[in-house]
């Protein structure tokens, strides 16, 4: 049977020692290297290459040819993570428990960090794509990271979660704001890995599928997290986002129906896997996993 | 003869047709578009693309077949103007006559702005690569250009400009500020030609120094134009850069001796062009023609 927790712990070393060494090895400026490694090296989940891993596995591959991937929409994820909280964005101070990159540097070089996070992305995934990715599809995947990425993909989703502040938003524009500013992200997480083993065209929509449901389970179990945080600290009944006046699944359907439908979206998530046998039960336990705890 | 004016404004006509339809055709939300449109479109020199044009057509290559290499270059430019001018870098609220981005619209809209055509600019090269680019080669190109961008490229050099602020920089810091700074990515306008056409290894040696001195020149002509223009305009004996605590060419050579020393540098980078016969005219006439004028 499939020790799904010794897996997780075991890629997630394989993706952190990975960042670490990319990390060490990055040229430029000392200052850029610090500030770079200070939120890469921050101690996230690793939500995202840990999907790139296991769509490696369940189509035919292994997680180490996935290694440029992974770190790339690590490092995607980071640099969106630093820009996100400077203060002409969400203004924040902290992030994961720590201060955040303008605060313990300063904006010139958390903006710098972020941006050369994302070009370092970009290098990765045009040069790490191992076989069994040849050139032309190690191509295709930096061009769908790039669409993920850009303005049709999670900056398009942030500018629109900009817009929506202070409005009341409806479940549906929620949904297309998420499915932008997350959904994008994680959908190229499973179909990188779909190009590098040229999966059939029934199991990608079945890929297609997982990645846009559990990309809404995952945003909902945040706000209940952000709802639950906040209720505990502070015995109030609306979390940081709720309070900066964003939408929020949790404001807009309860705690319980939000909880119920994070639930749903993971089996339907699931359902989607069933062109898959037994090689995706670690994308089977990731969607249990990730809205059970925080990500 | 060659008629490198018309050649030049035939050229111009080409990228910013290109431009403009691929800010037409961008997707996302219409103030993404509209704030990325408002400073791509706003009227460059396009320095960057010609230089891209005219090192494909002296290695054998047509304009056309560079349209994707040319916009992923001046979009990648852009980005860093959007950027450099916000209130935590620069804070120049002017930008080629207009209010800056972040004036026009608001910090966060350029930031995004500045994102997301980071991300489409690597969208562009990694589609718009034409024969005779193989995959292979395009991959190259793309990562070519992350590596020109990122941390040991543009933005290093933007961070260690920001470092510099307010020091008595020596020349030789100068030159290492710009040759990241601006000199990256020029290198890769003529590196991304060279590798699609497979230019052996004299020649791409030869555009490489030609790439590494032009680049220097037109700094030093910039230095010299804000020098000169703050002369005019106010009486003063520094510009911009200057009065920003910056050191540039002429506060360390005066305004003769950095006359003389991109002429200097001109004459430098035609000398690396030996290789090429009058196929390389263009690139000659470029090197002439960039530190005569602004750009």
């Amino acid at each position: 049977m499939l020790d799904a927790t010794s897996w997780i712990s075991d890629r997630r070393k394989l993706i952190d020692d990975a960042l670490r060494a990319t990390l060490d090895a990055m040229g430029g400026p000392p200052r850029l290297r610090e500030a770079s490694a200070y939120s890469v090296l921050a101690g996230g989940k690793r939500v995202r290459p840990l999907l790139v891993f296991a769509a490696a596995e369940a189509v035919g591959g292994a997680a180490r040819e996935a290694l440029g991937a992974a770190q790339a929409v690590e490092l995607i994820h980071t640099f969106s993570l630093i820009h996100d909280d400077l203060p002409c964005m969400d203004d924040d101070d902290l992030r994961r428990g720590r201060p955040s990159c303008h605060k313990a540097f300063d904006e010139a070089t958390a903006l710098l960090a972020g941006d050369g996070l994302m070009s370092l992305a970009f290098e990765l995934a045009a040069s790490h794509c191992l076989p069994p990715a040849t050139p032309e599809r190690a191509l295709r995947i930096v061009h769908e990271l790039a669409a993920a990425t850009g303005p049709t993909g999670m900056v398009g989703g942030q500018i629109l979660d900009l817009a929506g502040e202070g409005q009341a938003l409806g479940l549906d524009a929620l949904e297309e704001i998420h499915a932008l500013k997350t959904g994008a992200l994680i959908g190229w997480c499973l179909e990188a890995a779909a190009i590098m083993a040229r999966v059939p065209p029934e199991g990608r929509s079945g890929l297609r599928g997982y990645a846009r449901d559990i990309g809404l389970a995952f945003q909902i179990a945040d706000d209940l997290l952000d709802h639950e945080g906040s209720e505990e600290k502070a015995g109030k009944r609306v979390g940081k986002d709720a309070q900066a006046g964003k939408g929020t699944f949790v404001s807009l359907l309860g705690a319980d129906r939000a909880r119920q439908q994070a639930r749903a979206l993971v089996d339907q998530a699931i359902d989607h896997l069933r062109p898959f046998g037994a090689e995706a039960d670690l994308l089977r336990a990731i969607a249990r996993f990730a809205v059970e705890r925080d990500h």
